[in-house]
């Protein structure tokens, strides 16, 4: 179980094709995850994510332990069967939130506390905190509790992060190890380190030495520039474990998933397209369109004739727009189910070029074509 | 085309088992008719209605006309292309929203002057405005432009109402017929007089003599108790025409569906199923739930066991209060999908009972199980 498999890998970038074992099911990777927050990747039903080949979806663990709380979910038998999804899942540890989303109050050593963004109430969070959560969400990998530092930060604040997230790894591993199902559930480390090259290299070193089942890399797409990402990501490349999957966490838009998947990335998450979708805004080959916009009012052509979604087969931007417009949860369904099939189709598709020799000019064909200003970073 | 026929009859109370053939299909009768009143059935795809059997569905003439505007939908060749419907519709005339929801300026035996609920826009309707923009739309059936009055109205205003009722349904149809294409659109009459027996028995009178394909009830449920409903139901079940449909319009209360078809009414529409939906209240056998309520937080049953639709064959009450109490959009799609569901079968299985000829058992024991407080009128 949880084995990790590269069947086929690009010589020139080093772009791999694999295969990733679970308890739910084969993943096949490079691999997007649509992200379900709150036990539901928004405005979208299960079996429409299987339609458009969803093979793993995320959990939050943050959240899903405020609402509806551990005891709901345990009564349900865990996350899979609370929500009526039977592939894999992934479940983040709850240490991005207390970055984004709590009011953080106090970090020490020994662990979090914050105050709920809902009402306020207190809340503390440690790697045992978080490895007992995970084990009642009872997801297929469970990610280590780690520190997540703000950008831009100082060498020095993200030294103190990369330290703790491998202390923090440590007793997430002994934590799991002694109470979480290993057939079952598998356990990912995370490689801090922001922009700084030498920190990503310790981060990188201190984690995979762990012996984890995975790895993934975060600390990325939180407002750095693309080229330092990729940059991260080439520093990177040279030192993760080859016969492991590699994650890299909250990387959403298009070409930056081309780009990881360059960079020997294996996996991907973002709320990017369902947020996106939400507010009209879709990714199609040619780049993004603000479905809101005038200029599609008379367009009797879909969103993007490549897409195979239930959206691009059925409705025309004239009827789209006017969703839009008139702000129809319709419109929110089907905008999230676009970007998310056309993320989705996007790893699939370099997964057939990488597999099929010709990954290098996929990308070339990818980008050239993906005409955005590049301006929002996922 | 648009013939009616009276397949079946209820020897004890005279409900109607029928088919009214239009050129997008058979309706089978007695039927729901979900409403789509911007292009969109809220939250909801046209494959799901066609799912949960969904025969028909209703256009909103005002609606439509003020977004996008006649001009986009004739760009797609009128509203079922626009939407990917290819299913019959049915449209109002646009009178019911100079009641409800536009800022009323003036009425005249000429028409209406009003402002629009969106910008504040001026507008003019009229019955040759109406027959136009339904011809636009190119539903199958049109309705004729009446005016509906508030409830409660003096006999006065209520006799004004129908005799403008009559005066602009022989405008309505002499446009229609001067204009429209009688084999691809039917026009339905409309009969108001609020709950005055005389005032419902002269509008009949009037309306049915005109000799449209269809008659629809108005001016029910908009305040009055179900009694009187119920009773001008009766009065009028003696006077209108046995052959042909019979639409009560704006009701979709469960216990006021079975009742009305105990009358002999064919065709009923409402907002109900989805509003109720998107705030979470669901109608099941036994009667009314908010799923906001903390009693359904461990409830590993489905909301109706048994219900066919997609929400109750795949998730528990648990999840789906989870989903209400975050106000997720998943929650809005699932009640809405369960509450058409739950509202069409009622149709159909009281269709099927009066064809088995068991309606009065069937009417019984619905009426027995469904246990709700029943202030709410539909």
């Amino acid at each position: 179980m949880f084995e990790f498999k590269v069947i086929a890998q690009c010589p020139v970038t080093g772009a791999r094709a694999g295969e990733l074992i679970t308890p739910h099911g084969i993943i096949h990777t490079p691999v997007f995850m649509p992200v379900g927050t709150l036990a539901s990747v928004k405005a979208i039903q299960p079996r429409e994510l299987e339609e458009i080949n969803a093979q793993i979806i995320l959990g939050n663990t943050y959240h899903l332990y405020l609402r509806p709380g551990s005891e709901v979910i345990a009564n349900s038998g865990g996350l899979h069967s609370f929500m009526n999804w039977n592939r894999p899942i992934l479940t983040d540890s709850g240490g991005f939130q207390v970055f984004s989303l709590a009011k953080l109050q106090k970090i020490t050593d020994e662990g979090v506390l914050c105050r709920s963004h809902i009402d306020g109430s207190q809340l503390t969070m440690s790697p045992e905190w978080s490895m007992r959560m995970q084990r009642v969400l009872g997801s297929d990998i469970a990610m280590c509790f780690d520190q997540c530092c703000e950008f831009p930060a100082t060498h020095e604040k993200a030294e103190e992060a990369v330290r703790r997230t491998t202390l923090w790894a440590e007793r997430s591993l002994k934590c799991f190890n002694s109470e979480n199902d290993s057939e079952r559930q598998t356990l990912f480390g995370i490689v801090q380190g922001s922009v700084y090259d030498d920190l990503r290299l310790r981060s990188a070193e201190e984690i995979t030495a762990m012996g984890f089942k995975g790895y993934a890399i975060g600390g990325l797409s939180v407002g750095e520039s693309h080229e330092a990402m990729y940059h991260s990501l080439d520093v990177l490349n040279g030192v993760m474990p080859e016969d492991k999957p590699r994650y890299l966490m909250g990387v959403g838009y298009p070409l930056n998933i081309i780009e990881g998947i360059a960079r020997g990335i294996d996996m991907f998450d973002c709320v990017m397209p369902t947020r996106n979708g939400r507010n009209a805004t879709v990714f199609v080959s040619t780049g993004r369109l603000n479905m809101r916009g005038k200029s599609h009012a008379n367009e009797l052509i879909p969103l993007d004739s490549d897409c195979d979604c239930y959206t691009c087969r059925n409705f025309t931007r004239s009827y789209l727009r006017h969703l839009a417009v008139c702000g129809e949860i319709l419109g929110s369904e089907l905008f999230s189910l676009h970007n998310l099939r056309f993320t989705i189709r996007i790893a699939e598709l370099a997964r057939q070029a990488i597999i099929a020799g010709n990954f290098p000019k996929f990308m070339e064909d990818f980008k050239e074509k993906f005409n955005d200003d590049n301006s929002i970073s996922s």
